[in-house]
């Protein structure tokens, strides 16, 4: 197996999250280096983890030889510039979704990579998440014949911060665009139009800054199949993560993990777990998975699972339901760039 | 307990199954006799059942004045015309769903109720299916908080030959219109706009003949709650019937009956019951409920659980997601007469 | 199909459930007569649901020629003196369980039956329900192999008063019995040797009674399957009825029936329904099967699916069990008589 | 938190597990050094993990003063010598299960830990289950009332090749010592009497080996409670390992584990995830929750949670077990040494 040395370019939640799981459970993967805007207390968590260097800015670390592959973990609005400069660089790169809020930038990214012949990876880590890839394998095998519709819930246990909501580039940009990622994987199909009916039930403020909460969507995807994703900012119950694919043969349903497998029977009720708290309780496993398959593309020199498609039109699909809830109709996807 | 005597007009397969409910079930009503426009062996049925008489034609029935209530089980094209001269004769109505496919016509019948003052009950039997119910009584106790998502899965598990989707009148108003009734049952609400995608995905044929058999609709409604709907005429596995009800506080969701509650463990996997066949098996309960609360109300004079608005409402919203699907746009009920 | 006139001897609780279910479910059997030890408000009863005669007691039934079999609802004590003195007098039996508490006057009954050649069949109704035979059909079809172990949980949803625990036999006798037969349907074989673990832990006077009130009982069989059972008189989340089938290729298994397939979320659970109520809630379609078997085997002259023996292995049984408790030793089944 | 070096002697199966589980999961313990009495590879696999040494043989780890505890995976006969000499070495011990077969080994080792005053845990994993563990806290928070029935269902995937079976010391030392521990653990309460039948029903050679692979046990418990094991050496589905508490107040039931929780629907059934394939894949967690509560015991001097007692208590239980199928009858506990 062939021996890498990353540098992880952001170390806020997501970036410690793929620094760990590669120290882990990556054994041929080195650290060798990490860097944030903000470089208070990185030092310490990166010696208490073994990490080599905190290097003064990404710059920096993109001249280091040493270096064969970026983590994009950074805010999403340095997303494509640093991308950029990563592959000008000849680093490998692997960019936290969203890739950028606009079309043009995203196509600028594309096109240096194609240009500079580095790998690069979007982080829709849910694609690798055991359940949903147990869907895609059942899909794959044949037993659930031709897809005709995907069910995906997908609900928050809490709000954001108006704060938060406010430069979060909207619901379907920040929450939902893993569930357009979902849809176009599970459907293996383009999308061709997008009607979303958006709210603010939640939290009236959010609709005051513009944004919405709730969420209806249907996805026509050009081989017949339709996606409906329902969205929710806050489940009482917590983070509520389901996908069904409903095919001509049969169908595969995720249902939400859960600490214990345990039941409690009362006078009161009989009463199972709720599910995993939130992201990072749910999907951990995959996070190391996306990140481990990025380095066999490259030693492998194969197409990374997850390309640069993946992350442009996750992006349209996003800007066509924020077009659909704007002017409330049915929006087809050759009206976005 | 006040005794009734009721007339069923039309005994093909839902007429029996409220003839064989009411004999078994429900003490204070006596089926006191049928009537059919093909009269083959009903007299041999009914004798079996016990049933006293059987009337050459609904008018027969209509003129026996010990009969207080009839149920109207004819073929869809008549229910306007018969439950208006029932309610002329005085007889309280009974009318399975839809009541017509015109909103026109349906607002005469329901004139004519208001004129005469009879009973009137449309068929939503679903409303009165135990785990339905258990949704709504959960949502009337306040636990789930406001309705925000309302998730309606409704799948047959065999499409129709094309002989009968040729005058069915179309998916939406003989197979959805129950789901649109669920979908306002659950949001207790009115829709304001109707967004559906309808593909002919199951047999191409019931493409060509101008029908949908698989669909995905979203409704929005007056209180800001959306549903979302998913249609199949073929579900491979069986019948399939999920609603959940998603609030400001919680969720309760219906899962699919099934006839034991056996888990059987081989090598080859871990395997449950399939759902129940068919609306017969499934709803069996529910068609006795809906019957015992239309007479419950006659004796207690209160309005019918499921009253003729409730008939109007969800045939206009059947006639949005036609449009819908044939315009490829959002619809607005109140494009709708 | 054959018609029958039946006569049920004792209309308490289980006489009336067998009365209705007759009445509404198997149309070719007529309940033309009933009697009782008490009489008070039996005519009115028996008037409601149209039946006939009320017998002024059971050798009025018995002189009556129309009647072609009884059912035995009576007080145990009285099952094994009623029972032969129906065979003698021509009429098919069916007896409720236990046939008798004495192994001696059980024989004496098997003798006449024998002797008179009228059918004979015990109320181990438990052996039709949907979720057990689902199983018995399963380990038939050889999918489950030879059966090695068998799990049966029976726990009532409450203890019963003390007045009802001094006269009930035992709770070996009154409720486990139900467990050793179920344990012999699926072992198919009979019992070897049984230990048996006795405690009164729910209420101290059930034990000052001289009885148990939860019970761990191990079953070693003939062809080496055993079974173990777990009883108690209360569990506080309601009537807990579980089997398991374990083979050598596989294993089934019943988990509880509940009124509804609901699953309530909230901030504080994700709950389901509790098991249904009590055994009339839990059994009552089995009422119906068991008797309609009874008349089927009349009508085929075949040998009754719950027969003499059965009702004798299982006291016997239950008499092993409670010596197993007395002694605290593993009894041989050859000790008892 | 204070750093340890621990050693791990036997890298066998189980030791490997430790010592990955330790490097992954524990930041606070360095795996210093391993030894075992076969060193083909451990060198190169040593290495692969960055563990700085090898032991030529367990005398030269104890003489290491940088050592703090070892972990004695070695082969069961040689548990209780090497636990001795560490604690007489002056390190702590975590003592994999069982300790030894035979009674007064035991209490030899308890009595020098006593006189060395180290700290001594015993292996017991499952107590640490996510599962269990919740069982546990359900029963420590009182909403199940005092304990009546523990039911434990532990059935292995495959029997064990024959040459193991002979050196197993039989299943109950082997397999069903863990299921005495849980049953003790649950009921929180010293095994008064046991009785348990075993059979030979998977391979006829495990019987002629003069061991069985399939058992039924009752244990009786000083507080009155009684538990019901059922063993199996291969269940044909799978790993299957549940536990319930059966409570004055309620119940709590551990189901297995599966990898995914998916549902597939075919017109062939309704199916789901068999159980996890066999005990590092169900219980890896708990290996490091329970090394890990080792050293915090060391480091806050308290007693560890699973002390010699425990592993001497589940011994004797393991021998009355053997007795009692031996013999044919119920087995006191006062009658082992």
């Amino acid at each position: 197996m062939k021996k890498f040395n990353v540098g992880i370019i952001g170390v806020g939640r997501i970036g410690k999250v793929h620094a760990k799981s590669i120290i882990y459970h990556l054994p041929n993967v080195t650290v060798k280096g990490v860097t944030d805007v903000n470089l208070d207390g990185v030092k310490e968590w990166a010696d208490s983890l073994g990490i080599e260097k905190v290097y003064a800015d990404h710059s920096e670390m993109l001249a280091d030889k040493d270096i064969d592959a970026v983590l994009v973990c950074s805010s999403t609005d340095t997303h494509a510039k640093i991308s950029i400069e990563s592959a000008r660089a000849g680093k490998h790169v692997f960019c936290e979704k969203p890739v950028d809020a606009q079309v043009a930038k995203i196509r600028e990214v594309l096109e240096v990579i194609e240009e500079t012949g580095v790998k690069f990876q979007v982080g829709f880590n849910r694609r690798f998440d055991h359940n949903f890839a147990r869907i895609k394998e059942q899909a794959n095998s044949g037993v659930l014949g031709d897809p005709h519709i995907i069910k995906i819930t997908s609900r928050d246990p809490q709000a954001p911060p108006i704060s938060y909501v406010k430069v979060s580039g909207g619901m379907f940009f920040d929450m939902t665009i893993h569930d357009f990622d979902m849809a176009r994987f599970m459907a293996d199909s383009e999308v061709v139009s997008v009607y979303a009916s958006g709210k603010s039930l939640v939290n009236p403020e959010i609709g005051e800054a513009g944004d919405v909460d709730t969420a209806a969507v249907v996805l026509n995807f050009a081989n017949g199949a339709v996606a409906l994703i329902d969205n929710s900012r806050e489940a009482a119950y917590g983070y509520d993560q389901r996908v069904e694919y409903f095919g001509s043969k049969g169908s595969c349903e995720a249902r939400n993990d859960t600490k214990t497998n345990t039941v409690l029977r009362t006078k009161d009720s009989v009463s199972m777990d709720k599910p995993l708290y939130f992201f990072l309780e749910r999907y951990m496993e995959s996070f190391t998975t996306e990140v481990g398959l990025f380095f066999e593309a490259i030693e492998k020199d194969t197409e990374p699972v997850v390309g640069g498609k993946d992350g442009l039109e996750s992006v349209r699909v996003a800007m066509a339901a924020t077009k659909s809830v704007k002017e409330g109709r049915l929006v087809m996807m050759d009206e976005i760039e």
